[in-house]
């Protein structure tokens, strides 16, 4: 008896069921070269009113089958493959990961590795034809980047010093599916406009360029948005964007925070 | 040198500017009574392009002098307040917290309290008019409700038995700001349509009722999602719904999820 | 058939066995008055080898018939009634909540409140004499203590501004149940060792002295726990202390950390 | 200036300094063959009274020098090499990941991961000969294997059915450094005695079997802990060890668990 394909009375679409929560090693291909990484899948359809249920199954079955190093363009074609095994006319793959990439420090070019959380989300849907070709996909790459913020009041107002904190910029951009953007020119945009980046190993002379080029970088929450969503909106190969900045504040127990979205 | 209130040249609005992850105590109205809370608080406002940065400090200052037991009435004066304190014509207020319900078991009817996350939302917006009284906001309620769901799958092909397992059903309703709509209301919803309801505290004839009333009321993720979007359709008080159910699989390390939104 | 109290062959003692994270409503006992409070509740007994099971809906009901505003003196008293009210030899009871203290402002002195993750554990053993007197309680309270932290290395090799970041406190005291002491108390010997304690609102010439006072009291991880260790080492009412010091550094994406333990 | 190394006055030497939360890429040696993983380090030595502060730049350097596929054996070397590379008498090297086994399905033998996480702690300490040889290493392996369990009281009150969720059982042991202990086979411990073990990825003949076999095993919290720790007691392997379940309860909002040590 097959529960799940049964005719349901509730005359009610679904529009996302699947599964969440699932750990799958991967390898990823980095600027840095292949990489290790797991990734946290979120796998769903749409499900039509009259269908009771979906296969919960085959979204491990094609997960599992999954052997090449992740790009965009392996996660474009496995949403695709989607939709005929499932049965479906809408589908979606999510899935986050720690990215790693190698960095020089700014002064003694000692390099290590900075890990940033990254997802990538492909939603796949069927065109009216009918036919294969006529799935659309819609790509979005997200990554959040831990920079160091230094506050332009505490400098302006203090005779010395100035307070800095920890900050997380979350960008989110849809893609053309055929473009190449990678995590790292992703990456590049939010730690170029930070009062300075991070790196995983400084030496004594860099330490003291980091803390002299965030004490010369004094940003707000507000300038981070604008500024990574200024540079973000020239970016051709972005046809949407949604900035978020938030500042574990060093003075304060709770974050300021900032968001800007924009679609061209 | 009011260093936020320079002018800003990137032509770039921002939609939200504000605080995040401030912890504050509460008291609650609740059906039991006032019950003590600690609410988890997000507050921001929408800042034009030309201004440089908001006054943070405003946020807390408006917080700090809040003093009366919350309920939805009290959500909507806040951030009806909040407008005009930050020189804003957009704003908003969330905050989550745990929301206690005493409830009596089903056979000894000894009782005992079930706990719930539960997040409120205010948005206000002023009218062109400029007026007070043109700041319309949108208010809405967003509860966890943690609920037992039996495999009909399960049940259906074995001799004996059934899985289950504790589900998550995650409803997020809007509301007309003057509906008197209470948590208790929403949980019941949810509580109404799983396999069964949890509580704190059971007596062994309690469990016995509850684990046959679960296998007689078998639920895949979907069901859940479906019975509960159809329950808070028919009610008058909603003017848009979102339902999720998320199933921590006995038999897996993974979830099952679905999600149903509905606009009327 | 009390399938709980049947015989056990395994010849297994269990050290505990009960509940955890079960959420009840709390008031605390605080310098501010009496606050709104959420406890995240473990209760657990020692079992014997030859007996299979503890009763858990046991802890529910003593938790959920406790009125009284908390203290150091109704934790001891809940401890002390659970070992005959679970027939067990041995037991704890451990909680965690959002404790508030309120703050004024170093300069401008206004006044705003600060939140404190604060754990209490009591242990009770009964002697020999099976006397209710007889049951000795040990007393334990844990506080996670936010603060500023500024780099001595920084400011040392830098010709302007230093790094500084948020950093946690957490400090573990043992104490003799008959003793005050309170939570600000311990917070005090947290704060007045940082490079500058934190506050949830600060007018501009606070933010001003906040910044040049981080920058007048450079400290390490090491110099965090030191001093702090140091200071609760010269109380009294501490039998034994742990203390532990995490900076969320703002140049790198890592913690640095530190810890001390001292038995007097 | 080297201020880590100046001289330190307040006679507190210190248990551990390092650092905390470093994600690093790895390759893990599995039955299933060498998968990607991606580790969460802690890495610290002791700090004697006298000395301000260690070299936290170090542990990094000797992290991101690592390129072998990790196993028992290269844990160890590392912390040995930790412990004069950073001019230390006691260090500690420990990481947590997400180990990925391989697994058949009951009855259709179809084959999907399962994850469990895992972390190794390895332990050095310098003997008084000064020797290199002289280090000695206790090594430490812990893992969380999720599995099902399901109630004996609610199985035997009921007329049909019996509540069952999800658990997790913790288990850490201290092995001697020279032996060879898998992940495997300690998962192994844990699965072979709770109600179910948990897969992937399940055919509807697999669905049934675990669900009648789940039902025919019925164990409480302290059945889990007792009858894995009865398992690991017999194996020569393990030095000492520790088990705890966890019952995320499908009947309540709240956890079941126990607890059991035992040093051999």
């Amino acid at each position: 008896p097959d529960v799940q394909s049964a005719h349901d009375e509730r005359a009610l679409p679904i529009e996302q069921v699947g599964i969440r929560g699932l750990r799958h090693p991967l390898t990823i291909r980095t600027r840095s070269g292949i990489l290790p990484a797991v990734g946290n899948f979120e796998m769903d359809v749409a499900l039509p009113a009259h269908v009771k249920g979906t296969h919960m199954s085959r979204f491990i079955a094609l997960l599992q089958k999954q052997e090449e190093a992740i790009d965009s363009a392996s996660v474009v074609s496995m949403v695709r493959e989607m939709l005929p095994l499932l049965n479906a006319k809408e589908g979606r793959i999510q899935f986050t990961y720690t990215h790693f990439v190698k960095k020089a420090a700014p002064v003694s070019g000692v390099e290590s590795l900075m890990d940033y959380e990254v997802t990538w989300t492909a939603k796949a849907k069927q065109g009216v034809q009918d036919a294969q070709d006529a799935i659309d996909v819609e790509l979005n790459l997200r990554a959040v980047v831990p920079v160091m913020s230094l506050c332009p009041c505490s400098k302006e107002i203090s005779e010395y010093g100035a307070h800095n904190q920890r900050s997380h910029i979350t960008m989110s951009v849809s893609l053309d599916p055929r473009t190449k953007m990678t995590v790292e020119d992703l990456v590049a945009a939010a730690e170029s406009q930070a009062s300075s980046e991070l790196w995983g190993l400084l030496k004594r002379p860099d330490e003291k360029w980091v803390t002299e080029h965030a004490y010369d970088n004094p940003k707000f929450v507000e300038d981070l948005v604008r500024d990574v969503a200024g540079q973000l909106q020239q970016d051709q190969r972005v046809l949407s964007l949604e900035v978020e900045a938030e500042n574990f504040e060093s003075i304060h127990n709770h974050s300021a925070f900032a968001r800007i979205s924009l679609t061209k």
